[in-house]
């Protein structure tokens, strides 16, 4: 069994254990109501198996919502609270988010402020999610283009990873986890990052544990700095420039939608060559995550007619302040350098590295 | 000078000393813009005396809705959210709601949310929202006709009642906060109550006092009872049937739109009835209670037809719980009785005599 995590306000549980959690808390809780949220694609793949694992009394509701970030909208959650009202929800109800990131974020949003807030649960159904949502409280939904730019911060009553629920889960999504798990290596652990080098090395065994270990990274970060005034800035690394990408892939009409693992693939090495250009990162370490990254994602073309629209939603960032857009840069793998700068010109080449690099792979 | 208020989490300061408190606290905070949220009747009646009283350095974007409860939706709140960011609002932005209940409410909880939590203060501009909505951290809007369905619990980081802003205020308007004001003595404090049985023996200039008074014995509630797990809920008399008079009157086309004073008012009377029939609350003091609210209230027509339609808009009453209604009801003046229970036709009858004692007044 993989031990429980401990994070700020709740705790994550495993697999089975995860399951004799959830009914230990609804007891415990006694709500009036219990209601589901999934997409489309959960409610296939994701609710008979969840189902199943429950008790034979377990009675709820299922929401469904149309799956894709694009749906991650207020509009959206208004759906669910009008849904939610019409099906007499009431304060002492509890909302079990069961889906990727889409129904985590916007659901634990949902619940957070309908009637000021009522009892929720996670079970993140992606790689991502898991990995990724499942620690910091983070909820929300996007503003058109604008990621995450509504929401509060909320923890869920408790956390569920049951990584039986990846079977399903298409290879591109899977690859979208990855890319955290990738960050959480560079930003904090050499030893980490160094499982995922070599891919003829990897079991498909050990990915309970470095899913677990993914978490743990994460959940250090966050209850040394809940609030993001320092440290926890660095789990940003390769999403300054990654949100900007996909931002501007999602609304651009002729482009392809990038997934948000995708997005951020391409802003880590971006990121990496900053760090390179303005904070002595070494430069053969650049050569091999650049390698590595290459190694799992697509390569994308980025013309240089996309540079300059890429780097006006830049200003929406949710890091800046007074005016200044904040990097997340590495001094070396494992040492963050947070608040670091980058002059426009360094931005534009920093494609144009990519470029060289995505084509020559 | 009237002495600040400690809130939880703030400070409510009155009138010259708010505007000095609120340079100290710009100065301390240092945000990188100020925006001001206003409606289309404070952005002309009060905005010019608020910048009157800032220093002349003092610079804030100005963002106006539409004034009315029919505007505090989500729908308004996404105009908001979209407005701060095309404007270049960040995390260290702060977001000054100068207005009725509707902006305070609803500018509180797109602060609370944009960006997941930007600075915010309040200066209630009505005679409500300064002894109501100043008090116990409640944010939100409306979902379609329901009432504060969909917001979060958050404070303001200090709060200004300027009572020169009541100068402007329509006199209906006035009577909405002095239902509120009713309902504070009602519920906790018999003296206080007294002081508005005589409408005669009031002085205007008791005013700015009455006003204190009445955030003070609220807040005294809410500070020991801030999650609403007992005390806290008497601050719902008049306001189980009251909400749902507001409700259906909101919604009925050939009904006139009730203020929510108007619509407490009604709903004082009726839950007063109640206690009597269930609470051996005393019958003269009914009479002499209903006697003083119908003094200043208007006395409204709730034709045989309306009741059933009313009634059923008690289903979505957040205090509901395990599908039961909860009434506030009292055993005296100053001592509330939680959770109490009506039955159906005890509602209907209460209906009986508001109509009896509004068509005798």
């Amino acid at each position: 069994m993989l031990a429980p995590i401990s994070c700020n306000g709740y705790s994550i549980y495993f697999n089975e254990d995860g399951y004799e959690q959830l009914n230990h808390y609804i007891q415990q809780r006694n709500p009036s109501r219990i209601f589901i949220l999934t997409d489309e694609n959960t409610n296939e793949h994701c609710i008979p198996a969840f189902m199943g694992k429950m008790p034979a009394d377990f009675n709820a509701e299922i929401i469904e919502i149309e799956a894709g970030e694009i749906h991650k909208t207020i509009a959206t959650c208004n759906e669910v609270w009008q849904v939610l009202s019409e099906l007499g929800a009431d304060r002492k109800s509890l909302l079990i988010n069961l889906g990727g990131g889409v129904v985590t974020d916007l659901g634990g949003f949902v619940a957070s402020t309908f009637m000021r807030g009522i009892d929720f649960v996670n079970v993140p159904t992606s790689l991502l999610a898991m990995v990724d949502a499942s620690v910091g409280g983070k909820t929300g939904v996007d503003l058109g283009p604008l990621k995450n730019q509504v929401g509060v911060i909320n923890v869920p009553g408790i956390l569920i990873v049951d990584t039986s629920m990846l079977t399903t889960l298409p290879f591109d999504e899977m690859r979208s986890g990855l890319a955290e798990m990738l960050k959480h290596g560079l930003i904090q652990d050499e030893n980490y990052w160094a499982a995922f080098r070599d891919l003829s090395a990897l079991d498909i065994s050990d990915l309970d544990k470095l899913i677990r270990d993914s978490i743990i990274i994460k959940n250090n970060i966050v209850v040394q700095d809940p609030r993001e005034a320092g440290l926890r800035k660095s789990l940003n690394f390769g999403h300054t420039l990654g949100h900007a990408i996909e931002s501007y892939f999602l609304q651009a009409p002729e482009k392809m939608t990038l997934l948000h693992g995708e997005a951020i693939a391409i802003g880590m090495i971006l990121e990496t060559w900053l760090s390179v250009q303005t904070q002595q990162f070494p430069e053969e370490k650049l050569e091999d995550i650049t390698r590595v990254i290459l190694s799992y994602f697509p390569k994308v073309v980025i013309e240089q007619k996309d540079i300059a629209p890429i780097l006006s939603y830049l200003k929406y960032d949710k890091k800046n302040t007074h005016g200044h857009i904040n990097f997340l840069l590495l001094k070396d793998i494992g040492t963050p350098v947070i608040d670091a700068r980058a002059d426009d010109d360094l931005l534009v080449q920093s494609f144009a590295y990519y470029n060289e690099q995505s084509q020559k792979a």
